[in-house]
């Protein structure tokens, strides 16, 4: 397992997070990239009571940041590619497919991403307010359109190239599993099915299991009985 | 002036868009980027009316694609990214400094960019609307938050990594773009600075002067009195 505390490359991600975030932070998306490639790395765990310096690394305040030697790197995105430049498992050599792969990954977070994401913050973190309840439909149909798009060109084709697993296939996967909470990825039989192959890996399976073991270990103690008194 | 109908690169742009889109389109980065790299390009022109085989090219109906040779590839980001892959002048050659643009371009895209086009969007085709003037004060409230992040980044560096201009600041000062109906980006001083500088390049005053061109002669003619009767 490619977790290993003497490993050169180091990312960082949550020690401990609420029920809804597990399994979809985006570290996520390093660690899997790691496993396919097969490279070690280890993990800084951080709270929600990060330094100020975190800000020189991570100007957004979030997770990952990949280190490696001199390098640091932040944005999902730029990591999955800094790793897929490492490893042909992940990012073909060939100019015309590279860009191919690289396109779905700018694809996933510009072109899909944002809506899904407006749909989970109406669904949880909005839940309840009035123009939440108002904007819902409206998102939801936009979640749809964007989704209808992704499966008419995945038409019956293994992955969205093809039948060869890329970064474009990681990223656009990971950004469907914010839509769990729904059946809107569930009931679109091509892309349901594209989801279960991906989770099926055996890389996103270690992935996922060192993610949330973090977070089981790391599970906040109940408050003592009387502890204000 | 690199629109020669002869090059080997060609994208796609829209023939007429109304006023609020008028030099925010994206394939201004593409563009933007190839008058950067002095690399030539031609254009195609497209209307609303854009045939069903598009979405064999663009999945999600929008422009730019960049075409040469037997490549094709869709995303701005993508294509902005390819161009430097082209151009030292775009995209340091160093791995560590290539790979701090990329994760900018990201960053402008994925971390910035959805909080913008949500505003915009509120502002302009959903003004009115209930839900859009409930949400308005907390959507400004978070472009603002990302917003004080760059500035904070940026500090008083000339572009987000130092010295160098590469396709980290071309993707978000185009980003900030969107921003140009309010006075959010003019009344940070080093943002409005940094935008000012970007689009003082000579590089982007012609890729503007190009889009603008073909909306100006394809201006839709008004219908003649009585054409209806």
């Amino acid at each position: 397992m490619p977790v290993n505390p003497n490993a050169a490359i180091e990312i960082t991600a949550f020690r401990w997070v609420p029920e809804f975030a597990r399994g979809v932070v985006r570290d996520l998306r390093a660690r899997w990239a790691l496993e396919e490639a097969g490279l070690d790395y280890k993990v800084q765990l951080l709270g929600q009571d990060r330094p100020e310096e975190y800000l020189c690394e991570q100007p957004f305040n979030q997770v990952p940041i990949l280190r490696e030697g001199d390098l640091q790197i932040f944005e999902s995105g730029a990591i999955v590619q800094y790793i897929g430049e490492k490893s042909e498992a992940l990012l073909p050599r060939d100019e015309r497919e590279r860009f191919r792969a690289i396109q779905w990954t700018y694809a996933a977070l510009n072109s899909v991403e944002p809506a899904i994401l407006n749909l989970l913050l109406i669904d949880i973190f909005y839940k309840g307010e009035e123009w939440a309840t108002l904007r819902r439909p409206g998102a939801e149909d936009f979640v749809k359109l964007k989704l209808k798009r992704v499966s008419d060109w995945l038409s019956d084709k293994q992955w969205l190239e093809g039948d060869r697993f890329t970064i474009g296939d990681l990223v656009m996967t990971t950004v469907f599993r914010f839509l769990r909470h729904t059946d809107l990825v569930s009931s679109i039989p091509n892309l349901a099915a594209y989801l279960k192959r991906a989770e099926a890996r055996p890389a996103f399976q270690r992935a996922l299991a060192d993610q949330l073991a973090a977070f089981a270990a790391n599970q906040p103690q109940p408050e003592p009985e009387g502890a204000a008194a």
